[in-house]
């Protein structure tokens, strides 16, 4: 699948339907490339000589060379004819942003297939139509047309996200950046005229720079082929996290009239992704919270959930979440709750769930968090800091935990319920530590599973 | 029920403990006291001649009158004395924050007998003790001594908070003051010594600013009257939302360890609580997000849910999340679909789900919130707000929908995932539209489904 890589780290791109016009997609996409693209790039319009300061071509035919890739954002009727030019060029990619093509019926569906023809009779591979196109925050190449200041984009980390709706990933986007998750590469691939999302996975199965691959899919066209992406990429080590819409016969209905795709049916396709070792989520929050754990390399071993609490409800809330999933709360060895017992304070408990008590300073976590995550028994480690408390130092939390941390080899989240000082708090924690944060202990426990759970199918598959 | 009433609005409150030690407890209550509290404070402290301004009374005994509430927050071993001088006086209630009862063992217990007993000589009525005791932003009584840069607390409004836990139920209030759910009383009630649960729903259930009833419970001593209680509040059209800790196993063994209560098996306590017309929560995510809804008065008639959305791909998964609870989707109208038709794009979806496209306008979003929240088919509608794209503008949008609003009898909901610029607009929206926002159309569903399920409870139980 190598032959991909040209497409995310072109060396010089051509914006076919550039302009200077403030609000159209060919302006957002060249500021865009001007901003963060540090190869070549080529606007192409017939009403400009130049465009933000850059040299622009009158059409495609013009242009002085072959661009490693092209980006069209022309009207749909156009496209053939571009790509026919982008051809004798010798172009061998583009993305095609326009919409108008099989997702509006029959007329578009035949647009659709001229596309494709024009493009295969010059072995050119097109991404698209109808799609937000790449963002590659490691090589800066980036179509997504939203206004930045609405859509913010995750900087470069190990995090491939796939999706086929365009504006509902731009909207899993812009919350994993608010959620601090590293991107590998975002694709929106649309109606998947050509490049189909299973050779994108096989791609990123292979790409040294993605550790996790996540999707956004309404149907795929070959399911075979499909799966042993994913197993490919599963049996490399990487995570494939899979949020699938139309898993219901009225989402099935739903997805026929959005992407005219063939969804199939929701529980056949969870269970033969499951089968194929990736994490089947059913709720963009399972999606994004389950990421949050992958992208940071956060992934228990095991079952055995230990949890350090300032407050012994929220303790109580997290054991019943953990049972409720089928994880379990991990029995302390003896020596480590005899150890507590003699470091916290009497009232404390120091059997797991270990209560610290309310009035627990940043040092008693820091006593009771290297305990539990050091005892056997433990596969990963909830910590719950309720911050209405005076006694939690949310910065010298921090320094201690920070120091801690990079002694344990197990994952450890934060729970943190509350409002805007317990929100603003968790997030700066949660970028300092790199520590996944929830805001309960049910999302926290959910994620904890669905990533354990994949551990477990990844195990089986590897042998 | 009525004798509980001066526990909420006392023309005059005691405070035993009362301390000018920045940091202490009965710092944080005076100083909370003399912001918001109309009525006269006494302070009680041996040490000090004055407090903040403030006459300062040695002992109990030297207190000019019996206060109408007494806020006792010295060492437990002292509250028994304590309380006998308030009877002397005559003083009616208490509420006793200190801890060091009960919950620490069997010494602690014969104290908590010992307090109760001098109370009850003298028919005093006691709250906790090892509590929070009572905000009330009606009457600005305010007991909750976290500081409040930290701790967050709502302005007026009709839902009634009970919490069993103080510390969880401070982060549970912080919360919701942040979710802009406006609260009638907050009660922590610690060990329950004297007043129990029951008794404060039952006066709950008759209160006339109290809308909505929400708890979080580890145990009730007397299961009978406290369902008795429940009942008697939703038959009254009052929406009761418990969460129970201690649902699991696991989380038996954790409440006992905590609070010392027998929690019983969850599965009996939560058959027996919807049985009582009440929603039993699995969560603290379901909890606040079925309170938004029943904070607002927003509860849905009929299990048939209408969608309006600027992306197809988050209308699949709302759709799909609808199913999956047992809601369904609505079918419109023909008439409605052909008005949609003719007044939507041609590219736009005229069916349920709606879609408005990803380029749609506010006007375009209240020509379609109209039309499906209209449709005698529809009993509640989910607005997704893609707000990545340029065309939504939020100011716009809260300017035609509010007007819109007022005119629609069913609850509308707010669905926006993403990051910042999403989420402050949304809760911008939230506040001024007093419009539920999730950020997951998946959290939406499953609030409406707990609302509606009560709605359906509730029927059944009026007859």
């Amino acid at each position: 699948m190598e032959e991909l890589h040209k497409l995310f780290t072109p060396g010089s791109v051509a914006v076919v339907g550039a302009s200077e016009k403030v609000g159209t997609v060919g302006r957002a996409i060249l500021e865009n490339l001007i901003t963060t693209f540090k190869g070549e790039i080529l606007p192409v319009n017939y009403k400009y000589d130049r465009i933000l300061g850059l040299k622009c071509y009158r059409s495609v035919r013009d242009l002085p060379k072959a661009p490693d890739l092209a980006v069209i954002a022309v009207p749909a009727s156009s496209t053939p004819e571009v790509v026919r030019d982008l051809c004798s060029l010798g172009v061998k990619f583009s993305i095609v942003i326009s919409a108008g093509f099989k997702e509006t019926g029959p007329d578009g569906a035949r647009l659709e297939d001229e596309l494709v023809s024009a493009a295969r009779s010059c072995g050119m591979r097109i991404l698209g139509p109808n799609c937000l196109g790449v963002y590659d925050p490691w090589s800066g190449l980036d179509t997504i047309f939203n206004p930045n200041d609405r859509q913010a984009k995750p900087g470069a980390g190990g995090v491939a996200f796939l999706s086929q709706s365009g504006a509902l990933g731009a909207a899993i986007l812009d919350w994993l950046a608010e959620a601090g998750i590293g991107l590998s590469k975002f694709v929106s691939y649309g109606n998947a005229a050509d490049i189909k999302e299973w050779e994108l996975v096989e791609y990123l199965a292979e790409d040294p720079r993605t550790t996790v691959i996540a999707l956004y899919v309404e149907g795929v066209e070959d399911g075979r082929k499909f799966m042993e992406s994913v197993r490919k990429a599963v049996a490399g080590g990487k995570p494939v996290v899979i949020l699938k819409g139309g898993r219901t016969e009225s989402g099935v209905k739903a997805v026929a009239s959005h992407t005219g795709s063939l969804a199939g049916r929701g529980e056949v396709f969870s269970s033969a992704v499951r089968q194929a070792g990736a994490v089947a989520v059913d709720s963009l929050g399972d999606l994004i919270n389950v990421l949050k754990l992958f992208a940071r390399g956060e992934i228990p071993r095991g079952r055995r959930v230990g949890i350090v609490t300032n407050g012994g409800g929220a303790g109580v809330l997290s054991v019943d979440a953990v049972e409720s999933v089928g994880l379990s709360l991990a029995k302390l060895e003896a020596s480590t709750v005899e150890n507590l017992r003699r470091a916290l304070p009497a009232a404390a408990s120091a059997n797991n769930p270990v209560d610290i008590l309310g009035d627990a300073p940043p040092e008693r976590y820091v006593t009771a968090i290297e305990a539990v995550a050091k005892d056997p028994n433990v596969d990963s480690v909830i910590v719950i800091t309720l911050m209405q408390s005076p006694a939690f130092d949310p910065k010298r939390f921090a320094e201690l935990v920070k120091e801690l941390r990079s002694q344990l080899e197990k994952p450890v989240v934060l729970v943190a319920p509350g409002g805007s000082y317990t929100m603003n708090h968790s997030k700066e924690l949660e970028k300092e530590l790199a520590i996944p944060y929830y805001r309960t202990p049910e999302e926290a426990v959910r994620a904890l599973k669905l990533a354990v759970e994949w551990y477990e199918r990844y195990r089986s598959i590897k042998g």
